[in-house]
């Protein structure tokens, strides 16, 4: 069986995503779908994305009870509880717990493609696990896969695009379909593999985390295959993918 | 001195390249680009690209001397003296000659560019010469470089970014900002490099290609660095870039 696989590298990406009705893996490396599964992995009881500042603390009023999180410029937004790095999303901070969180570039693309029937969160940390559960899912449903990178502001992102390859790397390669963008994210991963921390730190984004102190967050989020664990958004809120929910 | 670098993967990026004031390298591997650098280095006087079959009709019922050569579909147009196989502009057939060109991809975003003062075309051929004078030119200019790829029908051209890649790893090191497009490509071209006739060959539009017999146009292709002649649009008309426009 042939399932078509396609790579859009920005947000605007997403309306011919959702029009295929292609099972959507959202990525964005650093930080928010890294931040996203750690949360999930260390028991959160869901994350709830919002394109907005302003829906993430209305979101908070009415439920205080709710930890808010995010960043703009990277940085923890004022009066909040965390900012988007994953490494304070550990298990004494997030267990049990409902997390509000707003990004600048990774919640706004989940949104983005909340018309979609599936839509999967993808980072390093999860890359082997994203991209079983969407193979999965594609065959069941008879569609394609699109990866969809956030971006960074609207740009093309160098850890988004290997990343796209490091899940697309674990494709079974006899039932897929690449597009040349797919085909291009696989030859960059198999030549990063090997030094994936040093050659994300030379893009763009990383870059600028580092100038802001979070070197640590770029080295945590280059860690391939920590969890096997599948963000999912259910409605507005995102859950660990349920094996059961692929067979209702 | 920094030289900033920029990657854009369809035509529609050209604006801002433009806009910027950008060194423009156009690519288009398959084939537009790699037939303008061979028709030159076999001695051609010049190539004029047409954006319409219609205007290279015009064009050609002016100058009924000139060769006039294009594609449509990757097939040789009705009345057409050539096509756009690179192997087709031998010397026998183009020394001295001047030649109108029209094809799907590559012609129009070369002609897109015009605004831009300097446009010069890279493939493969002519990769390692096109970077250097690209780079000399953006020093003496104090400007960036925009690598265009020209995009199979303005989609995302696996061989127009492994080239992109292949012209990036001959700008020297020591003076080159890169984009995260232009880091992604120049990985993408370091895995590929070993095999480039292979692994172009898994792209969509050689795949179509090769179903339309022109496997050996995607070989010839696919070599690295076999012409040191870099095509330049001055006014309507590509030639070789003379040293001297350099210095003036």
């Amino acid at each position: 069986m042939n399932v078509p696989t396609n790579l859009g590298f920005t947000v605007k990406d997403i309306a011919k995503a959702v029009q295929r009705r292609d099972v959507i893996i959202v990525i964005d490396v650093l930080r928010c779908c890294s931040t996203i599964v750690t949360a999930l992995a260390n028991a959160a009881e869901g994350v709830t994305p919002t394109k907005t500042v302003r829906e993430a603390r209305m979101l908070h009023n009415k439920h205080p009870e709710f930890i808010l999180a995010g960043e703009r410029r990277g940085i923890k937004l004022k009066g909040f509880d965390l900012g988007n790095s994953p490494l304070e999303f550990s298990p004494q901070n997030v267990e049990g717990k409902h997390i509000i969180l707003t990004t600048t570039s990774g919640t706004k693309a989940i949104i983005s493609s909340e018309n979609a029937k599936y839509v999967l969160t993808g980072a390093f940390l999860n890359a082997e696990a994203t991209a079983k559960a969407a193979v999965r899912i594609a065959e069941q449903e008879r569609t394609g896969i699109s990866l969809i990178s956030a971006g960074t502001n609207g740009r093309f992102s160098l850890e988004d695009f290997i990343c796209a390859g490091a899940i697309a790397k674990s494709f079974p390669v006899d039932i897929i379909g690449h597009s040349d963008a797919v085909l291009a994210a696989l030859l960059a991963f198999k030549q990063a593999r090997q030094s994936l921390n040093s050659i994300l730190q030379s893009g763009y984004h990383a870059r600028y985390l580092v100038s802001q102190g979070f070197e640590e967050d770029v080295k945590f989020c280059s860690q391939l295959n920590v969890f096997k664990l599948v963000p999912f958004l259910n409605g507005e809120t995102i859950v660990p993918l349920n094996g059961s929910l692929l067979f209702y």
